[in-house]
């Protein structure tokens, strides 16, 4: 198993970066094979400053970077020798089984969606950000902001992806599919919620239980809670700043520290032929630890090929 | 200043309507004229058992309630004599100033809107909720659901109808604008908002402060949130559920107990002629007494005179 890391990608990179692989590989006895890309000057004396050695490592030069206000398929383009670059190349490849970065998000979606595709009958790849459950389980919201304006048809897509996702990666057995919505009936919403509930009420490849609300975001009802994208990222920044004011005052709870973005472990995009994981701009050691995890069980669930099976007509 | 109560609105009523009235008139020595809407041989008794007695009280009798789950227009049409059909009889004429009520939302909007109509130029009125602020003021999230979906020149409305309210009845001096986006630049966003931010941006009559995230609900960035109703529907819910999250976790915080329903007082429907307010169907003592406290405002800044005047063209 290979797994292609951007050590240069994210507010704290490379430092971070390394503290990760270093957390990581303090954890995992039969570790992946990991190939750290990035500015080899920078990368080099760092790892051998936080003696993160291992024969489980390969650092793959990247003398360029791709910044975070970059526009994403111009600096793909003309940065051919960037970090994020030269991952999508060794992923498309097959160098590598998965690619993970924390740098310029537009460019890791870009890439994914043109260095590796979306899945054959996929209309839209999606991102997805676990959600903590109030009874101590995890929960699955996508879309959370790749598509701001979405048709039913890719919202029914979305339940599957997630589905899946919940299946083999959070290990939710036959996860229940909410739409977000304004009411629990059946014919409530807007346009587009009225039209997605049919599909997928009829879609035999989910368990739909329904619409839920706001007010179920954090509790039992629906393990995969389908949204678009307008809707997902706003719901996920605001569950993101409610950690935020529980530290504002002062208040430190087991499940509201859940909350905290380093507690996610990253974005995955689903939809796409290969496993791309995309981390906050934030991330730390326990991010990108939690990012190789992801990227692990992605690769060893065969969870790219689940998803292909699924589209074939 | 005449105010219409419905006392039989809310799944505590009629009881909880009169430990309002009680909680009002102990806290107001010139109380407004209040008209108690309801089915007498009920009320009476209550008020009596009570001892809430105040020549500033007046019973209507109203023989008959819609319930929570009556089809609005039907029922409005055919319980004439409804504790919620008098009022809007007594709104629409004049012998009140204001009309609140608990009960069937539905029929409370069909109300507003068919029996004392848009304000004129308004294309659709709407419905807010108040948000409180980290920093301790008070906030204003508009629409938060009778909007489901919206045009662009609708938000534009909300954000008039918002920004009068906040000024008039909040007390916010020139209140900040901001639109619920994806992102902070302009350009961002869905159809409806990329297409919402130019006109905010062009109305003189608001001071727009631009888009507004997720993580902003809370903070001091905007004074008035405009945003569709499905999405303002989904925000409102999921902060009253933070509130049942903190109880549910046994945190008692000063800030976290504001988002309480019980502090919220209703929802103004905003662009229709006169004051009316609906409240939660939880409604206890202290909603009850908000709302009497929001309609006094409302009647006293003569609010809905001042939204007539920003839509003459």
């Amino acid at each position: 198993m290979n797994i292609g890391l951007d050590m240069m990608g994210g507010d704290f990179a490379p430092l971070e970066a390394v503290k990760g692989l270093q957390l990581y590989l303090s954890e995992h006895t039969h570790a992946a094979a990991l190939f750290c890309i990035g500015d080899e000057t920078l990368v080099k004396p760092l790892l051998e400053e936080h003696q993160v050695t291992s024969p489980n490592l390969h650092l793959i030069h990247a003398p360029e970077v791709i910044g975070y206000h970059e526009h994403p398929t111009k600096a793909l383009k003309e940065k051919q020798h960037s970090s994020i670059a030269i991952g999508f190349h060794l992923l498309a490849t097959g160098k590598i089984d998965a690619f993970i970065s924390a740098g310029n998000t537009g460019a890791m979606l870009v890439g994914a969606m043109f260095s590796i595709k979306a899945i054959q009958g996929v209309l839209r790849p999606t991102i997805a950000t676990i959600v903590p459950k109030l009874t101590g389980g995890t929960g699955l919201l996508v879309d959370v902001g790749l598509n701001a304006d979405c048709k039913p048809e890719q919202m029914n897509q979305f339940a599957i992806l997630g589905s899946l996702y919940a299946q083999h990666i959070l290990n939710i057995n036959n996860p229940k599919i909410g739409l977000m919505n304004v009411g629990e009936e059946e014919g409530k919403g807007n346009i587009l919620t009225q039209a997605t509930y049919p599909l997928l009420k009829e879609n035999t490849q989910i368990n739909f239980i329904g619409n839920i609300e706001g007010r179920n975001m954090f509790d039992d009802k629906a393990d995969v809670i389908v949204c678009d994208g307008f809707t997902g990222n706003i719901i996920l920044k605001l569950a993101e700043s409610v950690y935020d004011l529980t530290q504002q005052r002062g208040i430190n709870d087991d499940y509201f520290n859940r909350f905290h973005y380093e507690n996610y472990g990253g974005t995955p995009v689903l939809g796409v032929a290969k496993p791309v994981i995309i981390g906050h701009g934030i991330s730390k050691a326990k991010s990108f630890k939690l990012m190789i995890n992801v990227a692990e069980k992605m690769i060893e669930s065969d969870l790219c090929a689940k998803m292909t099976e699924q589209f074939k007509s």
